[in-house]
């Protein structure tokens, strides 16, 4: 195998799987949402506070669900002095890092939102990133049930404002404590439950069979990886399975359903309680919550593409997480958050319709008629520039025809372009082809008179001294004019 | 040592070396920078496109200036399949991936532009992270000179719209055939033209004669670590000295030469000949740049906390890397592109004062006076942010005195703080403290009379159904209004 020669192998564009580019109008639809976001949770009090991508692995610490593959579902890398590093899985474990870092100069109870990327190292389908966006709130130093309660009405109010009609979401409020309880009840030993409230978390998911398959000895996906379940007993399992499936009713007496009772006075109070509902299943994936745990989920229904009805689900979520920060610091220091998965988010307003907001429109395009004046040609761009008209010089090889340059101007969607000939620059003069009248005009019926008249509007010249007036016009009776 | 019984150690919160939090302040800041930045690329007719912050190893190549370290500066990690991934250490390496796998669907010349974290596994230092923002943009397929002056005053244009005053900053140009004219006249073989460029590179940190070192021996900085130099003769680093240090003359007569003289009557058409010079001292410290070069750097001085003069020097810079996206292509695909430092710069606006966006005024604070009665704070909280009023509940633990309660909210920077005990409660009425008013008059004598009657208006009662309201006047009295 050694000695056979190599074929010279070209190194080969690819993106590694589970990660994506983004253009134009995918890159404009974040930036409308997380301005939106932004002002609700600056509305409730939060201020930002951001912290870097990387941290210490041990401060990260392991909470992911996905514990059994290699990595733990955190992309890590050793430094210089052999310590391990990590990509942050998720913004809540960072803010614990920091909070606990610069504990004495906060002002307690800390209120701060953060947005960024963070990175699974995990199986990546449809739909599912090893990067994605959240952004997020948190209060830490906040012991009462009134923090949570404020948690999910900024959930309601955030969909809200992100024009999610009321109805069309539902923000659902359950407490591991609850759950805690019955496991207790029904014997599972302690180091079961974690395992016990994840296959639960799937529920929405695998459906309540695929719950007790990974409640019992296990379950085998499509793709025929097998997941080894909780092995509990058939009875325990039906209890658990009652329990969560059991029509919503007054709450039980535990510390669990107390705080649940709580919550719901305090969303009451404040107006919030067609928005907010508890739900029994719902328990999140991650190991650090400790009390109250929610879930935003959209509950109305799209057609894809083959007119099958597609829900999105949750798109967000959080809870409270008492020992997080505590970890750091030899005294309880409690806090809860919220998180919402932009990237989740995004794909169902697009679905949704809510995310029509378009890339702009493009520049104009002043083209090289006659290759040795591409410095006229660019001193035009400067000056269309100057009074603030988006324009470019066509940079591709000049040797390229008028054709080709103005079939570059379209796919741009470029409102007009510039032209200037020898004959043109005898008279001080420019052409300028109107390219939106020219794709209106494309489908008209050559003999007709309005055909031969708008051809001529399409394009007209003008004297060169009056470029940047008549641009200015044109893109006015376009209703582009430049803000 | 390991029967020695191990001290129960709690985690450490720290922040690996190289990385930093952002507070409201630098947030702010750099979202308004962005911002800007983002009108004049868009002006320039560049498209948001954006790749994703890890790639495989490969195809981000090793065009680091830090070769001789572990990792080459690049942080590294294998995927569950065995390939190597990268956290991307600029945002050019990335968009020649981009290019070439989409080449087949992309208008050409493909004009685009980026912002977003960079990673760079260095050896960090003041101002100097290992995680860092640049903002980039890009002309694919651009084969003339036109494109590479129109980097540069786009460097110009950007300078000045986020208030760099002109003669504030220059933009330097050079081009990479010029100096391996130089190197070949004077007998530097091929595989030494990087590690002499380089050298070159550290000019403005080093001054000639750590130039001088560096191109011969090599050099020993401060803290000990001796950098290997790249062994030339003393007459070659004579010569090699005195070009880049020559007073700019006329350009000579090679490719480099001549390139430089097109860009420099491209930018005089334009107008922008007061902004961009030519200078034969940048070379830039990336491998892939095959000819122009170039650099913005602020030329003004601003004074340290001690008075001591700082200088910022570069804050971006660019070239052309015709060789980049053509490494997967089998074709020539000529690029070029501009590249912003924004922490950098945001660092030396800062300075400048550039930046006085101050983070937005603190939100209303409900007092919880009776922990029993928090459901009905939370209410006036909810109502006030109904009405676009930036508000929260006091959050802390609720046995906190009312004094506590409102150090809270003037360390929030509140502007009023709602109070109500039972005897409001009886009478319908809520307390309005106005923390701004309460700030003036703490420095006013006691005894005299504005005193007291600016003590009175500093804290008033108004009925409860008027609470949104009465907060809206005294936004209002304060120019704090809503938008």
């Amino acid at each position: 195998m050694a000695d056979k020669p190599k074929k010279p192998s070209r190194l080969k564009a690819r993106l590694p799987r589970g990660l994506a580019d983004r253009g134009p109008a995918e890159i404009a639809a974040t930036r409308h949402m997380v301005e939106r976001i932004r002002l609700v949770f600056e509305r409730y009090g939060f201020e930002p506070v951001e912290t870097p991508a990387i941290e210490y692995t041990d401060v990260l610490g392991k909470f992911l669900p996905d514990q059994d593959r290699p990595n733990e579902g955190v992309f890590s890398f050793q430094d210089d002095d052999g310590q391990w590093l990590s990509l942050r899985y998720d913004l809540t474990a960072p803010l614990a890092r920091y909070v606990a870092e610069n504990y004495q100069h906060l002002a307690l109870p800390h209120r701060s939102y953060r947005y960024g990327w963070v990175f699974r190292n995990e199986k990546p389908g449809p739909g599912r990133f090893r990067q994605f966006m959240q952004f997020d709130a948190d209060t830490v130093g906040a012991p009462t049930m009134a923090a949570d309660a404020e948690m999910c009405m900024l959930a309601a109010d955030t969909m809200e404002a992100l024009g999610i009609k009321r109805g069309d979401y539902v923000v659902k409020v359950n407490n591991r404590k609850v759950l805690d309880g019955v496991l207790d009840d029904v014997g599972v030993p302690a180091e079961k439950h974690l395992t016990t409230m994840r296959a639960i978390d799937k529920l929405d998911r695998l459906g309540i069979e695929g719950v007790r398959m990974l409640l019992g000895q296990g379950r085998k996906d499509e793709s025929g990886d097998f997941t080894k379940g909780a092995e509990l007993a058939e009875s325990q399992i039906e209890t658990i399975v009652g329990a969560i499936t059991a029509p919503p009713t007054r709450a039980g007496t535990g510390p669990g359903d107390q705080e649940l009772l709580e919550i719901e006075r305090l969303i009451k109070a404040a107006g919030y309680e067609d928005r907010i509902r508890i739900d029994k299943t719902v328990v999140r994936g991650l190991e650090y919550y400790t009390g109250p745990v929610y879930e935003v989920e959209l509950t109305f229904e799209v057609k894809d593409e083959k007119g099958r009805p597609v829900r999105f689900g949750s798109v967000g979520g959080g809870g409270r997480y008492d020992g997080l920060v505590s970890r750091f610091m030899g005294q309880p220091v409690p806090a809860t958050g919220f998180s919402i998965g932009v990237s989740r988010l995004q794909a169902a307003l697009t679905a949704l319709g809510k995310l029509s907001e378009k890339p702009q429109a493009g520049p104009v395009v002043v083209t090289v008629f006659d290759r040795e004046r591409i410095a006229d040609y660019q001193a035009m761009v400067a000056k269309l520039r100057a009074a603030n008209i988006r324009a470019e010089l066509y940079l591709g090889n000049p040797k390229n025809n008028l054709g080709t340059q103005l079939k570059y101007a379209d796919r741009r969607g470029a409102p007009c372009a510039i032209i200037q000939g020898g004959d043109e620059k005898a008279r001080g003069e420019v052409q300028i082809k109107d390219l939106i009248l020219g794709a209106e005009i494309a489908g008209l019926s050559k003999e007709r008179e309005d055909y031969l008249k708008k051809q001529a509007e399409a394009q007209f010249a003008v004297k060169e001294t009056d470029l940047v007036e008549e641009v200015g016009k044109l893109l006015k009776r376009h209703n582009m004019a430049p803000a």
